[in-house]
């Protein structure tokens, strides 16, 4: 789609496997002012399925798009161990990085694709798309304007059966990045202490059971409880606080506010609690769904690249957060491999 | 209710507060070959109250009772400091004894109830209620039948707003008894490592909010999410395993079975994930509630006990079960406050 | 239980099946002011279960009950064909009378029983017990303040399995009344116009399925859906009115209101609804669960009973408002067979 | 997407609305052996904005597009008014024809635009797009297989909000005949008597509530809740049967099956029906949740209609069942607006 006033910004895709592909849906088909001219991946079969019906070209080097096409946005969406050199190549181009999470595999290559977009003088950001879904952005805005007063803890919950995409990392480096990230972003407090349990039950190399306790500077407890054992699909965040609780559904993008009760009534409630007893009790309170427009997250944070871009604001997210969140993650596993906690110095080293 | 082939057991209670009255309407109407005979309390407002349209005599004082009904079951509902002498007399004067978690105050007490159980050739027992929960029970019934094949996790959810009753303890010792007893009961393990963190919030002089990771020796973990911070109360247990998931709602009184996907199966769901982009999944599994029969847990609870002074059967809660969910609640309060995890031998002298 | 500063009112339960155990239960146990005197069945059995533990006095013959006790509140809970003559002994000794319903099997019964108040000077009123539903006393304070506007639909659903107990009548006549009362007592308006389909599927001899739908003359549509077919209980009443609408969940005795969007907001989803098309919709509005002080309907209902005679106020329920219910349930069984609506001469007769 | 073996079927899509800008994006990316080749709308931003990114040729006129392209399969999307003209002139150039609903705006143009598929040797079908959502399809499959046993009653309920687009046609019109059709199609019986009730409350001129009843010929019950006036969206359908009942909830595509509690078994609940009272009950049965492979209904539609075409195979929906949808739809106004039943040959004209 292009606003006829500013010319549009023209983007590429590195990468058209599963996730390449929405990338590719979403730029040529959802973001203003921005036209989708190029994609690039060395099998032709995926260059064939993904450009079906689209006017972008293909190419089978990403060096070859770049030279060709003067870029001002790609997404990279290959492999994690060629984020480094293809981000690099990107940004030497002129072009402005979106890279998928994680934003690399190790500590010196994610410090290298940050020094590189700074000498480029080119944004860097990474697909920390969980920021972008609805319900979070919503809770971001109410916690923002003081509607649960102080936070008291916030409980991840990331539960699935085993994705059928191969995974040559664990659970824990896959996923928590996710939750890592949007606990900081809420939370505004850097962790003081970490504690992790793992397990490896059905995955043949990797733990694919993880729970994990944060103590924040702040005093907020943070918990994550994320595995690829689980039947069903399930993806929330809740935030208790002063005021109440609020859940966040990912899946659902949906936010439901459980307001404190009245904190001097109690309520005599004669032969009401189950089973015949009179009992006295605390009241509750209201709990409430909010509306929420209902977006496709992708397409909130590609939008929100573009917009940062043309604005020269800052990076929708800062790549030094998503590497400290892949930090944690690994802080996270040292934890449950030695059964210790993680503090001082030890876990500080992940968050610079 | 009387069962004119078998002459009544003679019931009686001490201590008259909300949870004494339970025992007390319970006791009177809806325990099968149990007459309570019997209640005491040094208030009389309470005596008159719970007594009220009753046939039960009432006494200032339990000695008096004790001395004079000749009963054979007790159950003691006193303040925990009381549990210890009330128990003793009542196990010295014949009676059997269902005593009111938390067992005692301290392991020394605890020991000395236990000791005079054996002494006196009665049985003792504690009310760890949520044993009796009918979702639990059938939980109980469909893990022994294999129906989750091999443990992975369980995960202990107990929240709610601050109780209006007095606690003279914190949220800790005051509920995570309730769950490290029912997941020692379905793990049929013992912890070898416990981590915890604990915050004050609300509460003037006790922690209010308590997460706690615990790694079984066969390799379970446990986690409990137990606080007195949220505004609406949830009380559920999830039960992870090798074929699915099980679901018990304590206070629903529901079961839900969650059946793992068939494995080998992927879907192509064009189209269908969201937002518009072909994917490749698992299949998921059906979701089952299974019908239970809604009982009243103390009901139950008392019920056992009865049947079990009939029958010279065991105590349906081993007191020394009791000894120990409060003394692993302990190590997690320790836990809590040194910032470190609790192994070894200072665990293991909680299980012991 | 007993106010001291006033003399408790004297009660007494005629029938002691399932339900009049309860209304002993309740007046023993639960309505302040009164205390339970005397209960009459002519089953032994009956007569020892429910005064087992209790104080009141047993009779077989309510006659001798009612001469020898002088009552002041009589709960009627007898067989339907016993309500006319029981109902008229009670208010002739001085007794004010609760007599369940249905208030009688014709409306010349009904009648008779109503004169004979009048007569004796004395209270009757008719176990309309959903009216104290607390769900429904919600609705009705919100209603009456004005926070739907104008109502457009009453939607009662009633579903479940056959019960155990005999029913000599069918689906209609026994379960309809409930939801026609709860009706008219929300809308405040009369129906004109009425029709139903009927089925008999699994029940011996009379209907099981019931399907109405009636015009109120204020220009409100009611909906009853009623049957003994269903295997779970759902019993629910949906209200959609000019602001939104709210479900009342008898069984949970919860109140949800959905409050109506903002009238000229249209959002631009961009590939949000489901499968990736941008549309624009209606934003949705709030979803509110309010909270309820949880209470046994029958609790409510008995002490609004005594509270009434005390006061000198009306009756809880009219009994001609019970009248008026049961006469529509005919009405509606007579559409029904005849395939016909019912409106006009043929229907305001049930509502004189 | 082509399937090399056989040259893909071309496609065109008449009107690019928002259903139209639908039927392009299903078209060009989601049906396999289907090439969209052309699209047609006189609105020159309209074809911009649909055809944006696509290869597919844009024409401001179908009849320009029919002769220019040679189309197997055209998508028919324009006004009301337009079906006929537009359905005449595709099928007379050669193409198979799927025409949204309402197939047209009278009995007389439907009967023509059969006609004319008939002279033509093409398939006409009409895009009733609730019978391809996942959850009615697999539950045709269960009913087929028996799982139900006979039905009893058929629930159809379709809430929401006005829509932001523009309806020239009232509620019942517009969306009725969506659940008529489902309705038949699973019934598998004519309807021989309904009655309708319906009111006007915000639209400016036409219907917006409406209640039905459908009494079928096999003695089943129809029930249709259909309104503009719900602040929330609802779009469900219960069967009620034999051995249970099933609830398919089409936003969700989810189907639940509640089965029959066993007969004969009864439940003595001691105290736990709620509020103390020791009650009789049927026990409930089992609620299963089956797993439903999730998908795009008119990516399914479509499909099913090329694979018809290149099978030679019945239309996926017959346009007869469509013009008997909207029919019955127009008699259920008639009812409403008569305040009468519409049974015998008035009702039997629609069906022909």
């Amino acid at each position: 789609m292009n606003d006829a006033a500013r010319p549009a910004l023209r983007a590429g895709v590195v990468g058209l496997g599963m996730m390449g592909r929405n990338h590719v849906r979403v730029w040529d088909e959802m973001v203003p002012g921005v036209e989708l001219v190029a994609m690039a991946d060395p099998d032709p079969a995926a260059l064939q399925r993904a450009g079906s019906g689209r006017r972008a070209r293909g190419y089978a080097e990403p060096e070859r798009m770049l030279a060709e096409e003067k870029l001002d946005l790609v997404s990279i969406v290959t492999p994690t161990g060629l984020h480094l050199p293809v981000t690099v190549a990107a940004l030497r181009a002129g072009a402005n990085v979106l890279v998928e999470k994680p934003i690399a595999a190790t500590r010196e290559e994610a410090e290298a694709m940050i020094a590189a977009a700074a000498d480029a003088g080119r944004m860097l950001t990474v697909g920390h798309i969980e920021r972008f879904n609805p319900a979070v952005r919503e809770l971001r805005r109410r916690l923002d304007a003081g509607e649960l007063g102080r936070i008291f803890q916030v409980h991840a919950t990331r539960l699935g059966p085993l994705p059928a995409r191969i995974r040559d990392v664990g659970v824990v480096v896959d996923l928590a990045p996710h939750d890592l990230d949007v606990m900081r972003y809420l939370v505004g407090s850097e962790p003081i202490r970490i504690y992790a349990e793992t397990e490896r039950r059905i995955h043949t190399e990797h733990e694919d059971l993880f729970n994990g306790i944060m103590k924040f500077a702040n005093g907020v407890i943070g918990i994550l409880d994320i595995n690829w054992l689980t039947p069903t699909k399930r993806r929330t965040l809740t935030v208790t606080g002063e005021r109440g609780m609020y859940v966040a559904d990912y899946l659902a993008q949906d936010l439901v506010f459980y307001a404190n009760p009245e904190a001097a009534e109690t309520w005599q409630n004669r032969g009401a609690d189950g089973f015949g007893a009179p009992i006295t009790s605390v009241a509750e309170g209201e709990m409430t769904r909010r509306p929420i427009r209902r977006e496709e997250p992708l397409a909130v944070e590609l939008t929100a690249f573009a917009e940062a871009v043309r604005d020269g604001g800052p990076p929708p997210v800062e790549p030094h957060d998503a590497m400290v969140a892949l930090l944690l993650a690994r802080k996270m596993v040292e934890s449950a491999l030695s059964g210790q906690v993680v503090d001082g110095a030890a876990l500080a080293e992940a968050l610079t």
